[in-house]
């Protein structure tokens, strides 16, 4: 049988006042979540300041790994704003204000408005292709397999809803939780020798406390192909079941 | 006058659960935030998955780049925990059971159920220090320059607190925000001129909605020098209300 195609990607979060915990970021959550919900797998997430060299250095380590390369932010209209030209560098093109960039914004900015700061955000690396921003209008923008957006949560969001159905899909993850009513070192032997039994599934344990306060353990298990999950399932609920009649629980 | 030393940092967050979705980093900003104020630089995070190649290549590109690398989650008892094996194998140094580990875990923990998979926590790599945990006793460690603590963010948080006393530090970065009640784009050119000005200064411009809903922005002053930040927020102030009058807001 064929191995599944494998779709993959890198969130590349840009902005210091992540880094100074001005900000707390909720783009890497969503993307997260969205990403693996239609079959992409995030396999890396970097953070790096509004620095042109640190910018570059890590677009062109991820572009070279992943199917594709989601970067959030420093694309306003302000001097710390330096994605745009940043990815350019990276891709050894030439930038510029873009005049389908400068007609989007026309939408909402009269011309007196579209001053040098706000043309910032019509400044578009050459052969990229935009994503048209429905809240604010100023775009962001498609390059490569280095698609660049907003930072604000809720144009990011928007941006990725543009781009989701032109990008190629992987079969989705399915996942499954159960909870085991024990604690993880309860189990631990035990369930690395279901995960070891069940090599395509993957199983994650997480432990937390319930309603009583007490310890308690989530297992996850995620795979691709249905029945492979029932079964890795069964034995995940077998072996919890063995566990808890030794222990009198 | 010599120049302020400068101590930095990064952060390796390491666990599938996180780049799924399934789980929302809570530990990022918090380390951004405790380490910023206490005038460690954060200049990188990097999010991997329970992948020893991953673990192994992230922490030797981050060990050799910063002060410090902070790196959380995967230290539990089950069989997706090889943070502890992968940083040995990335320092190139054994690992097994630590004595003095085990004997940290002694105090919850009978013998008797100290199993297999608990004692998987006891597992540290040669030559590292241990990070004691208040909470849940299975201790963090510190070897060379990385700095391994546990995913849970509370067990995180403590044992960060044990380390900081320790952790050489920088002179603390001061930060001022200003209110513009000005759009970003309005100010945009004008802010470029002030942040050239004054280039020891770091000057960063965030958009937000007010309380009416409207489109506003902070600027947020920094720099180590009091009087530098001063200057710098000054002219902050005075290029606003140019603006404002010429805007007539």
């Amino acid at each position: 049988m064929a191995e599944p195609k494998s779709v993959t990607a890198a969130v590349l979060v840009i902005g210091d006042e992540i880094l100074s915990g001005r900000t707390k970021d909720r783009n890497i959550g969503h993307l997260a979540e969205r990403l693996t919900g239609i079959g992409i797998d995030l396999k890396e997430v970097r953070v790096v300041s509004d620095d042109e060299a640190a910018i570059v250095e890590a677009v062109n380590a991820l572009r070279a790994r992943y199917t594709y390369v989601f970067t959030t932010g420093g694309i306003g209209p302000t001097h710390d704003d330096i994605t745009a030209d940043s990815i350019a560098k990276a891709f050894g093109v030439a930038i510029g204000i873009d005049p389908r960039a400068k007609a989007l914004m026309m939408e909402r900015f009269a011309e007196a408005d579209l001053n040098e700061a706000r043309l910032r955000m019509a400044r578009i690396p050459a052969g990229a292709n935009l994503i048209t921003n429905r809240i604010s209008k100023a775009p962001g923008f498609w390059i490569g397999n280095v698609i660049v957006m907003a930072g604000v949560p809720s144009i990011m969001q928007a941006m990725l809803e543009e781009v989701i159905p032109k990008l190629e899909t992987g079969l989705p993850m399915l996942s499954e939780t159960v909870r085991a009513d024990l604690r993880e070192g309860d189990i631990g032997t035990e369930l690395a020798a279901v995960a070891k039994a069940h090599p395509e599934v993957t199983i994650g344990s997480y432990p937390f406390l319930d309603e009583l306060g007490l310890p308690n353990t989530n297992l996850v298990v995620r795979a691709r192909d249905a029945e492979k999950l029932t079964a890795a399932r069964a034995a995940v609920e077998t072996m919890l079941a063995a566990v808890r009649a030794r222990l009198g629980r």
